[in-house]
């Protein structure tokens, strides 16, 4: 088996769970947030930082890979891990969630057609080529190929993609070979509890090793989120690893963490760094305003990031405002750090039963 | 006295020499390259990685650091090393050579005013105010300020600049009062030998502890720069540590370090990796070029930097094309690292009496 997952501990005030995920002979700590690299990078920051900062499994996308550079040519370079340069472990999405935000694209029980927005070529996606590409890239844990429906979305709209969605995990788990990696399945129904539990008996029918609730954060809210966790986390055995695909802020990512999600991923802390935006435990800031002009404090006083150990708020302005490239890196570092250090600090506090206060008193300040 | 400079070794071969400077408390070997920090910060690099490949003492530009932050702002912050979070030795410049490449600059014996290009507003730089800016900026080696000539440059036109460059350089001593900083003088006199003597001589008259080549790299050729080496450096006593500002390539800086030069700065290193061109042994390599969208070797297969002990051509190819910062991030290291390494290969070489010999057969390869 590619990966073991154990629980340590549930906390006893809530459904939140701390684990231990073993891959590719590395221990990953759960609840676990995974810094995303999209093109097989993660945006202005190195794998050495990466590490530094605490990152123990990060995510990259089979869309962009498979048509950029190429999944063959990271194949004949070693794999991605090579390729990119972390030795930590890798889960790659299943390139459904980008290809059905593409404009024109063509959905049928077979597979996915669309155009290729750089250079116009026709391409196909389909259960068992996802899982070719997934193979060749080499990614630790990867993903089945599911249909995303958006928000809102009727009834039958959402009932059709379940059905998709289980058929094409079938030929995915059929066509998936390679023994080093470890395949999930992905739960759909958008927000309509029958088919969020139809999806997941069906998904646990066919047997995975993860599963990961999909087909949120496209336009729901908080509230709604909830709900649609709450209605589907009871049908999915404890023993398996929870993963909420591309999730959140700090705070989605504590909600889902009191109702028993164990991995997440997101842009967010990268994305928001490019544009001058820092967590901190009091909330976001934008750096670039000019109240920071004179602001010697780290971004946040307390973090031990590399950032705010050696920069202040004044220093990083002033980056920004001079489009210096290493405003950018230095926050991402603090940002990715930020949520390195949440989890960190959710797990203690699962380990200790004390998850939904330190959640509370997490909120109280970062929203004060 | 805020500096010392030891003579350690003269090549018996030719003029060069390996020295070491002491500033800041600490040992800076030379020859010796200083990466540029023009905004108080060297592009798209990291302290820690200057710290980690082999950078001893970098440079940062008054005139970009006088206007934005501002020298007000660095002082508050605790000074330039505090701000920009580098330890080490730096070297600011007077300002001059950026202001006299400015559309519209007036020039007059008191000084030199223009109209800042972001927002219009009338500045006038003078040499007690470039002194003034420089004692507040807090760097460890400052600059005179001096008026640089653009070549070609009619003989009584340069023979002014040197007389002023004479005069500018009086009052910087006069008015240079921090005690932390070493002033260095700059000597003008375009291509011209006995106004290069007389520019050199005035300002030994005066009294510096370093003497710095200015106006060159403004135009003219490499055989050119080499004369007016060769007939200024024997005006220059050999206890002093001599600077050659704004150059160059790697072939420039074996030609000045072969006649006695011992300091250098350029943006060339980092600059260059930000469009994708990377120094090899070999010569310079586009990183674009679609020839390298299979190549899994390293940018230098002997280089010891991050860069080339983990990323391939191909990777770095594949972030330039996807328009990643990290590929600007990690071919800066390198370049930078081959420029730290160009510098402690030849003053391991003059250690040894075989600059020449060295300097010839690097360029044998590096220009085949």
């Amino acid at each position: 088996m590619a990966i073991q997952f154990k629980i340590q501990h549930e906390d006893s005030s809530c459904r939140a769970r701390a684990g231990s995920l073993t891959v590719r002979n590395q221990q990953v700590s759960t609840p676990v947030f995974m810094p995303v690299g999209t093109a097989g990078a993660v945006r202005a920051v190195m794998p050495s930082e990466l590490k530094r900062l605490g990152a123990t499994i990060i995510l990259a996308n089979t869309y962009h890979l498979s048509l950029k550079p190429g999944e063959g040519l990271i194949q004949k370079a070693g794999g991605l891990h090579k390729f990119m340069g972390w030795e930590g472990p890798i889960l790659t999405d299943s390139g459904g969630y980008q290809v059905f935000s593409l404009p024109g694209v063509k959905i049928s029980d077979e597979g996915v057609s669309f155009r290729y927005e750089v250079d116009g070529r026709a391409v196909t996606l389909t259960p068992e080529r996802s899982m070719e590409i997934q193979s060749a890239l080499g990614a630790d844990i990867i993903m089945a190929f599911d249909e995303c429906v958006s928000y809102p979305c009727e009834y039958e709209v959402a009932k059709r993609a379940v059905e998709r969605t289980t058929q094409w995990a079938k030929r995915c788990g059929q066509s998936h070979k390679n023994s080093n990696q470890t395949l999930f399945g992905i739960i759909q129904g958008s927000v309509f509890p029958d088919l969020r539990k139809r999806s997941a008996e069906q998904l646990l029918d066919i047997g995975f090793e993860g599963f990961s609730i999909g087909g949120l954060s496209v336009g729901e809210r908080l509230q709604k989120m909830n709900v649609v966790l709450e209605e589907t986390i009871p049908f999915l055995p404890k023993r398996y690893p929870r993963y909420l695909m591309g999730i959140g802020l700090p705070e989605d990512l504590l909600n889902a963490i009191e109702r028993g999600l164990d991995m997440f991923d997101c842009v967010i802390p990268t994305r928001y760094a490019r544009s001058a935006s820092a967590f901190t435990n009091r909330g976001k800031i934008r750096l670039i305003h000019k109240e920071y002009r004179r602001d010697f404090y780290p971004i946040e006083p307390n973090c031990r990031c590399y950032t705010c150990q050696n920069f202040t708020r004044a220093y990083l302005r002033h980056l920004f405002v001079s489009k210096e490239i290493l405003g950018a890196m230095l926050t991402s570092i603090h940002n990715l750090y930020f949520y390195q250090d949440l989890m960190k600090q959710s797990r203690d506090a699962i380990l200790e039963n004390r998850f939904s206060r330190f959640k509370q008193a997490f909120l109280d300040q970062y929203q004060s």
